[in-house]
């Protein structure tokens, strides 16, 4: 797609807004260059693209800042426009200042995510790439990271289009057949179709399953912590935490906001829920309480059941009755306060021994989390889906499929199958952006952040 | 100053370090090129400098980010070392992975202010400007701002230069002196040292001046707002603060963090403090609270004394009479409430009048205060010491210099004389950085941020 839009240059802020050394403001359009030549200390207009100059932001002969300005001549820079960046002190009254600067020199603000939806308009990305920049910059965790820029770096726009191709050259020999329709000829061999058909269907199946992982990759994996009260959920939790932080701070300088309950696991993001304590009662207030446990325990992935080695083991354990059999398919099993009974005499196999106050066996805890959750089979680069949107599309699609195969094995005349393909072409093609709407556009681009 | 200093390649976050569309990272050292040509797609070992790449940081064959690298060679950058700037996805994730990689490879994470540190250690800048680089990333309104760039573009610096090098020419003469001591020659003109003296001592005594308002200019210009109780001051203060804040978010689109009592008038800030009513009482407690009130009247540069139209005034303005006459030059009488007095006959020279329930008569009120300040002085370009360090230097300087004007009159010798034009000379230099010690520059530029 490659349709006109307002293509008046723009500017915002792209760095983080607050104080810091340095701050960068991008414009992009056609009269960049123009217009920040006004204010600048040195002539701009003959300088080459991808050049960087230091000089001063001038305006009614005050100086407001000395800045480096970079230049990116049209169709070598991110948006595919003429595009500015000043690089200046990072103090808020400089930023305001330029930008108003801007602004009354004929730039416009940007809107949210402006840039890169003219990046998409321009051909640069296409849209499965372009939203997969906000998930870039979100994303808070290696795995997360990893199929952000697996996105950004196109791999699923392939797939997607490879499958989409095949079915648009079934699609055209259906409409020739349209175009003789009177003459009863199939040019489309309706087994070939059926078996493309159902290839697209079983790949597209995997990629709507693969969204349950991509969605906890991109949310973290929810983890819930039960056991009967007083086991120690709490302090284990901390203790994980604490662990996490201490490792993100080694990291020296950088900081990170802490994540009340995510703790970091082999690049991948878990997110821990402490539960209140289950136990069989008669109690109704308390019954409501482990209602809700089992709810999370329900939404979990993973469930780490905490036992008491100080107390009655199998008294515990009988309390697993009250999770279902899908839910007890996700336990793993962890005694904690070994320090107060050290002779205990359990399966190592079957249970985590832990304490949590000496801080011990939480790296073997750890380890079983992570490879609980089959997390390294993600290491052979298969496509996953990350975006609640394509996972609607693709479903979509799928839906197609199905009736088309259905209609297919029916005996379908081709106008009829040839709905249903269309169809599919078009929530595919919504995927990548080969189809699109100004509502969707504005839908995707207005959730970035301005000056992406 | 040149002397020598650890010159490893350092790296840090320049920009903010939040989540953004653009994080910046600054590497700075002999080895800045070498080192991130290791882990970026295209060779830059040949680039010129002022040059643009675009292209991927790869670890381990993983492309961790598409990035824009920017290179400025040695003796072309602003800390007069070779540099590398990385543009990336402001994602804290490849914020935190990129510095990771450039520490893995040999690059230390950067000191707070040693950017700078070293841009003034290659001569790049004076101690002075260095220093007003942190001020100018603070200064968070136009004559703060104004200030800062002023002395970063040298202006302060080149007067200390000037004072301190005709003080330097004498000193030299006497030192001579000192050489032929025993043949009793004068080579320093005693009536021109005395009135360089005095010249010295009388434009170093406005410099000192300066400091109360450059000091306000950084901080604010603090404003009592004093009046009996119920005069409606926490509505006038409210009323001020949301004004301010609308002005400032007409600027669409630029956030800034509110400052809870800070109001901007014309480009200066002014720090506005409530105060508990204060009335004649013989209640002991109520007395504490009166005398906070008037302590935060002592402090501030304004007073704005108001006024309830509905009530008896006269019995208003006796209150007055509580404060002293410092004071009550610092007095503006604002009678609020005028929409329930309408009639009101008073001298509107006096007082000014307004409804902070109507929203009336605040602008005459905003200008009165601006006019109040004499603010408009500035306009002049008279430089302004607004950084404690220095202020504390030059009254050091002061002081000597009046030592050695007393001696001089007292027909002191040579020898006892250079003491304190040395000591002068010494705590001159110390503000420009022509004198210096690791001591003292340790502790200017650990106040910085990591990344300045």
């Amino acid at each position: 797609m490659n349709n006109n839009y307002n293509s008046d240059t723009i500017c915002a802020l792209a760095t983080g807004g607050g104080i810091s050394a340095i701050a960068l403001l991008r414009i992009s359009g056609d009269r960049s260059i123009e217009i920040v030549n006004k204010v600048f200390s040195k002539n701009l207009t003959k300088k080459e693209s991808h050049t960087v100059h230091f000089g001063n932001i001038i305006i009614d002969n005050k100086i407001i800042d000395e800045v480096v300005i970079t230049i990116f001549k049209k169709n070598q820079s991110f948006t595919g426009e003429e595009t500015v960046e000043i690089s200046c002190h990072g103090s808020k009254y400089i930023q305001n200042k330029i930008l108003e600067i801007l602004i009354n020199n004929g730039i416009r603000l940007a809107n949210p995510g402006e840039y890169t939806m003219r990046a998409f308009k321009n051909g640069k990305l296409d849209l499965s790439q372009a939203e997969s920049i906000a998930d870039l910059i979100e994303s808070e965790s290696e795995a997360a990271h990893k199929t952000a820029i697996q996105h950004l770096r196109g791999g699923f726009s392939k797939k997607l289009k490879l499958l989409r191709q095949k079915l648009i050259d079934f699609a055209s020999l259906i409409e020739l057949e349209l175009d003789f329709s009177e003459e009863d000829v199939e040019f489309a061999n309706r087994n070939q179709l059926n078996n493309l058909l159902n290839e697209l269907k079983s790949e597209i199946n995997v990629l709507i399953d693969s969204f349950k992982l991509g969605n906890v990759i991109k949310n973290g994996i929810p983890v819930a912590i039960l056991g009967a009260p007083n086991v120690g959920k709490s302090t284990l939790l901390n203790l994980l935490l604490n662990e996490d932080k201490a490792i993100v701070s080694d990291i020296a300088g950088t900081t990170r906001d802490s994540i009340e309950d995510e703790i970091n696991i082999k690049g991948y993001n878990f997110r821990f829920i402490d539960t209140a304590g289950i136990r069989k009662t008669d109690d109704t207030i308390e019954n409501l309480g482990i209602e809700k446990t089992i709810n999370h325990a329900d939404k979990s992935n993973i469930i780490i059941y905490l036992i008491d080695a100080s107390q009655n083991i199998d008294n515990q354990l009988d309390n697993l009755e009250n999770l279902s059999k899908e839910n007890q398919k996700k336990i793993i099993k962890v005694i904690n306060k070994i320090d107060l009974n050290k002779n205990l005499d359990i399966s190592t196999n079957e249970h985590i021994l832990i304490s949590a106050k000496e801080n011990f066996g939480t790296d073997e805890l750890k380890n079983r989390i992570f490879d609980f959750t089959n997390l390294n089979a993600l290491d052979n680069n298969n496509t996953i889906v990350t975006n609640q949107r394509h996972y609607e599309q693709l479903k979509k699609t799928l839906s197609e499929l199905k009736i088309a195969i259905e209609g297919l094995n029916n005996g379908l005349s081709g106008d009829l199958l040839a709905i249903n393909i269309k169809q599919s072409l078009f929530h595919l093609g919504l995927i990548t952006g080969e189809v699109t709407t100004d509502d969707l556009l504005s839908n995707i681009f207005g959730k970035f952040c301005i000056g992406k």
